[in-house]
C-alpha cells in the first residue's frame, strides 16, 4: 500500500490528526460512483481535453515554436486535473494488482481491465495514456523550467500578466498532479517537472507577485511536504500574506475581492469574491497556518469558516449566489433559483475542510464535508458519468425561458469551454478514499462511512455498510496492536437518535462500557477507547430516516416551506415524479408522513426516495392576472389534493431530463 | 399649446383613445418631480454627457475627419434623449410663458428662470443647450444623411454591425428627440436631420437588417406619424416582422432571444430576453398594428402584456430578474434581491402600456403604468434629482458584500458608463404631462390623476389632488361644449372603497345619478355621461390607506410574506427608520394595525408613511451555526418586541444613505 494521503503535513506540523496510512472504498455508494469515475468520466475527459486542444497546446510548445494556443489561458490545468485523477486511480488499482491485506472478504476486486474495451484509458490503456501525457508535459518545459503553454505559445513575457493569466494557477494544479503521482505511483517524472518549475517561480518570480486565481498557495505546501524544499513553502506563506493588499489590477465592474485581494487573510472574518478562489486560498493558507504553527492565522480562517457556514452555505453545502463573478453574495442571500453553487467551489469546499478538520479535529468540518461530497460535489456529475453541470441550481420552475442560458433551465452539458469542474470532480472522486479517516496517537478517527478499510497505525479496521442508503455501518478490527487506543466514529450533527452496539472478543454481544446505553449525541465524535482484540466488532446506527429541515429566520427565501434530508442526503421534488402537476404547485402537508418510497422509474433501484402527503396550489382564472393580490381578502390558495409526494436526492436530480425541481417546499 | 402628445396615432390608426389634445401637471406629487428634473437633473444631465465624451463625438464628426470615439457605441442616444428630454421642457416653459387658459389658480406658473443661476441650462440657458446641441448634431451628419458618430469615427462601413453597433438604436432616439422638437417647439431642425437619416436608412438598409437593440421601429412609427412618409411606417412593419427569425448573430452565451430574435412576435406568448429591447420592440410594434389595424399582431402583443403581468412582473411594475443579460428570468422568477429591474425598461414598460391602453381603452394598461411610474421608474432617480439607480433591487440585506458591484450594495450613482437610465428618466418625466388622459368621441377618459388641467375635444377639465398622498381628486369643468359626453375615470384595480361624489350647476351638492350611491367598483372606468356645465364638480375618493399584499402560491420568494402599499405606491422597510434593530430580522405582527404615520426624518414631509406594530426575530448565539435544522424542534422563532415599523415608499429609499431595506416583510 503506497503512502497515498492526498494532504500530508509535514510531522512537525501543527495539526492535531493526521491522514490514515491507507484508507480504501470497496463498493458501496461512493464506489459506485468512483467505478464510474473510472470507467466513464476519466477516460471521456480525457477525450474532452483533447478535443478541446490542451494536449495540442502542450505539443505545440515541445516543438519550441510559438503558435496558435487553443482554448482557453488556463487550459493546461484541465490536463494536470485530469493526470491527478488518473494518478490516483492508477494508484488504487495498483494497491489491486499487488494484492491487499483486507481479506478476500472485502469487496469485489479493483479490476480496472476487468471490462476491457469499454474505455480507452482504463487498466493498461490509462497507463499509457499518463505516462504519454506526463511525457508531453515534460517535453513542453522550457529548458529553464517555465512551464504555461498560452504564455509559451503567444510569446508573453512569463509572469507579466498575472491577474489574468493563469500561469501560477496552473502550475499550482500541476504540482498537485506531480504529487499525486509521487505518492500514488512511486512516479517521480512528473514531480520532477514540477520542482523544476517551482523553482524557476522561487527564482524568477517578480517580488510580491501573485496569480489572480489562488491555487498554487496549498499546491506549493504540498510539494514542499512532498519534497521538503522549504523555498516552496516560504513561497506560499510570502503570497497567502501578501494577498488581500489590493496588489491586483482591478477586473472589469469588480473590486478587489473578486481575486481575493481586498482584506489580508489575517484579517479577514467572512469569505467573499469568486468562491473557487476563496476555497483554494483558504485551503492553501491552511497548509501555511500548520506548517508553520501560526495560531492566529488559524483562527482566521476559522472564523471565516464558520462565518461561511453560518450565513452563505446553501443547504446543499453549495457556495456562491451571485453569477456575476461567480462570487458570494452577502450573508443569507442564498436565492435557489439563483444559486451559483459551481461543482468547483464545492471542490475546494471539501478540500479546505479537510485541512482543518486535519489542523483541530473538530467534527463541524468533517459534517460539511460530508454534506458537500453527496449533495454539492456530486450533483456535478451524471448517474453515467458522462454529463456535467458547471451551475447547480437548487430550483427550476415550469416555463423557464428556453432562451436563458444559465445552467439549470439546460440541463447537464457534455462539457464545458471552461472545463474546470468535470476533471476537478475526477481528481476528487479518485482520492475520496484519502479523506475517510485519520490517526493520531490516541487511535483512529473515522470521518466518513463507506465500505472497505482503513488502516492506521497498526490498526486494520474493516468498514460494512450500506450508508447513506441505511444508517447501519459495521467497523471489524482486523489487526490491532496491543496497547489501548481510541476509536472515534463522527455522529453527524444531524443524527438524532445514533446508537452504537459493539461486541467485543469476536463473539458475545457486551455492553461497551464507553457508551451511554443505545444512543450518542449528534455533532462530534463519540470514542470507544479499550484493548482491542481481533474480530472486535462495533456498530453504529446512524438512525438513516426522512426528516424535515427548515432555515433560520433571516435566510429569507426559504421562509414558509421545508426541505426534505434523509441521512446526509438533501432531497427534492423533480417534476419526473409528479405527472399531472407542476413541481411549482406542490405543497406538503401539515403532518406529511414522510417515509421511505419504493425505487423510482429512470434511478437506480437502491436510490431510497421519500414520500409524503402533499396537495397542489389551484391557479383559477384569477390567478392569471397581476399575481400580488390584497393580503387577508378571504382567497387563501385552494388546493387539488391529495398529492402523492416523492423526494428524491438531488445529486439524482436531471438524470432524467430537465424540469421543474426545488428543494424547498411550502408547508401547505 | 402646441399639440404636443408624446404618441399620436394618425387619424385612419386602429385606436379606441386618443391622446388628449393637451394636459398639464400643475405641481402635486409629479409636478414636483417634473420641477428637480427641470432644475436639476437635466442641467446635470447635460454637464454628465458633455463629460462622457458624446457631445465631443459629434464635434469630431462634425470636423468629417476619422478618430478617437469616446464611450460606449451608443454614447449618441444619450445626447438624443437628453436633447427630447429638453424639447418636451421648453414646450412646457413655452406655454406658460404665452399664458395658458386654465386661469391663475391652477398653480404655480413654470419659471425655468426664476431661481436664476441654479442651473447652467435652466430658462434661455436651457434653450441655447439645445439650439447649440442641435446644430452641432446637423453638422455631424452626413452629407448623405447617415448619422452614427461611433461608425464614423471608427471608418466602419455603416449598417456592417447592426448587431453590436446601436446604429438603428441612436437613429431611433434621434427621431424621437426630433418628432419632440416638432411638437413641443413647432422647430423641424432636428425634424430635417432625423428625416435624412430615415431616408438613408430606407434606401440603403441592407435587405432584412435589425438592430440588435429594438428602438427604432416605435421612432419610425412616430416618425411617420408626425410627417406622413409612408415609407418610415413601412420599414418599422418590415422590422417588426422580421423579428424573431434568428437573424442576428449570437451573443456571449446567450441565445437569439436576448437580441428578442427567437419567436416571431405575432407568436410569442410572452416576453423573453433584455428587458428594455423587449419593451421597445413591443412599443414599437403596437404602432404598426394599430397603424396597420393588425388585429392579429395586436391580439399577440395583449397575450404578451398579460404574460407579462401575470408571471414576470415585480409588485413595483419593474421588470428583469436576470442579471446576466439584463433580461426576464423565467415565470414567477422575481426574487427581490437579484432583482434587476432596469429603470429602462420601466419607462419602456410605460412606453408600451400607453400604446396598449390607446389601442384597447383598457384600464388594467393604465393601472399598470402607474404602477410602474410610481415604483420602478420614480425609484431610478434620487429625490434631489442629482444620483440614479440603473439596476433597481427590492431587497438589500445587512452585512452586504462590499466589494460586490451590484447596485443595490453601492447605492445611487452620480452617473453611469451605460447611462442609458437618467436621461430616460427626464424625457418621460419632462413629457408625463401627455399621459395623464385621452379624448375619443364619447368625451374625457382620465388615466392618471395629478394637480393641472386637462384639454379634449372641447372640454377642460380642472384637476386638484395631493393623491397619492390623499385619494381625494376634484375635477371641475371650466369649459365645456353643450352636447353630452362621458367623464371617465380610472378606478385602480387597489381602490376598493372608492367613491365618487358630485355637485353640478355649479352649486348644490345632488346624487349623481351615474353612481351607485357612494361606491365604485375598482379595476376599471367609472363614467358619467350627461350635459356639462361649465363648474360642475366632480369628486372622486380613491380611499388611499395602507394596506397588506401577498403574492400568489407560485411566487415562492414571497412565500409567508407580505408588503405594504398604499393607493399607487409600493412601501418598504428602510435600515434608517429602525436604529437598533437589524431590518432583516423585522417582522409584521399577525394583526399589525397598519395606518399613517408622521413624516419621517429625513424625507420631504409630504411623504406618509405607514407605522405598523411588529417584531423582531432573535438570533440567538445557535443561529450563528449551520442556518438549517430540524423542522418541528421545538425552536420556533423568537422574538424581541414590540417593535414600531415605519414603511417608506420604495421610491424614496436610498435618499439617506445605503442599508437593509425590503418590500417584503415575514407576518411573524
Amino acid at each position: 500500500m503506497s503512502d497515498d494521503a492526498v494532504v500530508r503535513p509535514r510531522p512537525e506540523a501543527a495539526v492535531t490528526l493526521r491522514p490514515a496510512a491507507g484508507a480504501r472504498i470497496e463498493g458501496g455508494f461512493w464506489g459506485d460512483r468512483q467505478r464510474v469515475n473510472r470507467d466513464v468520466t476519466i477516460p471521456l475527459g480525457g477525450e474532452r481535453i483533447r478535443e478541446s486542444g490542451a494536449f495540442a497546446n502542450l505539443e505545440a510548445a515541445a516543438r519550441g515554436a510559438g503558435g496558435e494556443h487553443r482554448g482557453k489561458v488556463f487550459a493546461d490545468s484541465d490536463v494536470y486535473k485530469w493526470l491527478e485523477a488518473v494518478a490516483w486511480e492508477r494508484g488504487r488499482a495498483g494497491d489491486d494488482e499487488r494484492g491487499r491485506t483486507g481479506g478476500d472478504d472485502l469487496g469485489r476486486p479493483y479490476a480496472g481491465d476487468g471490462e476491457g474495451g469499454r474505455s480507452q484509458a482504463g487498466g493498461d490503456g490509462l497507463a499509457r495514456a499518463y505516462e504519454e501525457a506526463v511525457a508531453l508535459v515534460a517535453a513542453a518545459q522550457r529548458p529553464d523550467g517555465y512551464l504555461h503553454t498560452h504564455t509559451q505559445l503567444t510569446g508573453r513575457e512569463p509572469y507579466s500578466d498575472l491577474a489574468s493569466s493563469h500561469e501560477l494557477y496552473c502550475a499550482g494544479h500541476l504540482m498537485q498532479a506531480a504529487v499525486a503521482g509521487s505518492r500514488a505511483l512511486g512516479d517521480d517524472t512528473l514531480l520532477r517537472v514540477a520542482t523544476r518549475l517551482a523553482d524557476h517561480l522561487v527564482k524568477d518570480l517578480p517580488a510580491g507577485a501573485l496569480d489572480g486565481h489562488p491555487q498554487i498557495e496549498t499546491a506549493l505546501a504540498e510539494l514542499y511536504r512532498e519534497t521538503g524544499a522549504r523555498p516552496y513553502l516560504d513561497l506560499a506563506i510570502r503570497m497567502v500574506t501578501d494577498r488581500g493588499g489590493e496588489r491586483l489590477p482591478l477586473k472589469g465592474h469588480h473590486g478587489p475581492g473578486i481575486r481575493q485581494d481586498r482584506v489580508p487573510l489575517r484579517e479577514a472574518t467572512t469569505v467573499e469574491g469568486h468562491a473557487v478562489r476563496a476555497m483554494y486560498l483558504a485551503a492553501g493558507a491552511t497548509d501555511v497556518a500548520v506548517e508553520t504553527a501560526d495560531a492566529d492565522l488559524l483562527a482566521a480562517l476559522t472564523r471565516q469558516w464558520r462565518d461561511m457556514v453560518a450565513t452563505k452555505t446553501y443547504l446543499t453545502g453549495g457556495l456562491g449566489s451571485v453569477w456575476y463573478g461567480e462570487q458570494f453574495g452577502g450573508p443569507h442571500e442564498l436565492t435557489p433559483e439563483t444559486a451559483y453553487c459551481e461543482t468547483c467551489a464545492a471542490v475546494g469546499s471539501v478540500q479546505w475542510s479537510w485541512r482543518m478538520l486535519l489542523a483541530t479535529g473538530e467534527a463541524a468540518f468533517a459534517d460539511l464535508m460530508e454534506r458537500t461530497l453527496h449533495n454539492a460535489v456530486l450533483p456535478g456529475i451524471s448517474l453515467g458519468g458522462d454529463r456535467f453541470f458547471y451551475v447547480n441550481a437548487l430550483r427550476v420552475r415550469a416555463g423557464a425561458n428556453p432562451d436563458d442560458r444559465r445552467a439549470a433551465a439546460r440541463g447537464r452539458q457534455d462539457w464545458y469551454g471552461t472545463a474546470c469542474c468535470p476533471p476537478n470532480v475526477m481528481r476528487l472522486l479518485s482520492s475520496l478514499d484519502h479523506y475517510l479517516a485519520t490517526g493520531d496517537d490516541e487511535g483512529v478517527q473515522v470521518h466518513l462511512y463507506a465500505p472497505g478499510t482503513i488502516r492506521a497505525g497498526g490498526v486494520l479496521l474493516e468498514v460494512e455498510t450500506d450508508y447513506p442508503w441505511g444508517g447501519r455501518v459495521e467497523l471489524v478490527v482486523r489487526e490491532t496492536p496491543d496497547h489501548p487506543w481510541t476509536l472515534a466514529l463522527r455522529i453527524p450533527a444531524w443524527a438524532d437518535g445514533a446508537g452504537v452496539e459493539a461486541r467485543f472478543g469476536g463473539g458475545d454481544q457486551r455492553a461497551d462500557p464507553g457508551v451511554d446505553g443505545r444512543t450518542v449525541a449528534p455533532g462530534g465524535y463519540h470514542r470507544v477507547r479499550r484493548v482491542w482484540r481481533r474480530g472486535d466488532r462495533v456498530t453504529l446506527d446512524l438512525a438513516v430516516r426522512p426528516r424535515l429541515t427548515a432555515a433560520v429566520p433571516r435566510l429569507d427565501v426559504a421562509r414558509g416551506q421545508v426541505a426534505v434530508e434523509r441521512g446526509p442526503l438533501v432531497y427534492c421534488l423533480e417534476q419526473a415524479d409528479h405527472p399531472g402537476v407542476i413541481v411549482d404547485d406542490l405543497c406538503l402537508d401539515t403532518n406529511p408522513g414522510l417515509r421511505d418510497g419504493s425505487p423510482v422509474t429512470g434511478l437506480p433501484a437502491e436510490v431510497v426516495p421519500v414520500v409524503a402527503r402533499g396537495r397542489a396550489h389551484v391557479h383559477r382564472a384569477d390567478d392569471a392576472g397581476f399575481p400580488y393580490r390584497t393580503a387577508g381578502a378571504p382567497r387563501e390558495p385552494e388546493h387539488e389534493g391529495p398529492v402523492a409526494l416523492t423526494f428524491v436526492p438531488y445529486y439524482a436530480w436531471a438524470n432524467r431530463g430537465t424540469g421543474p425541481m426545488t428543494i424547498w417546499t411550502p408547508m401547505h
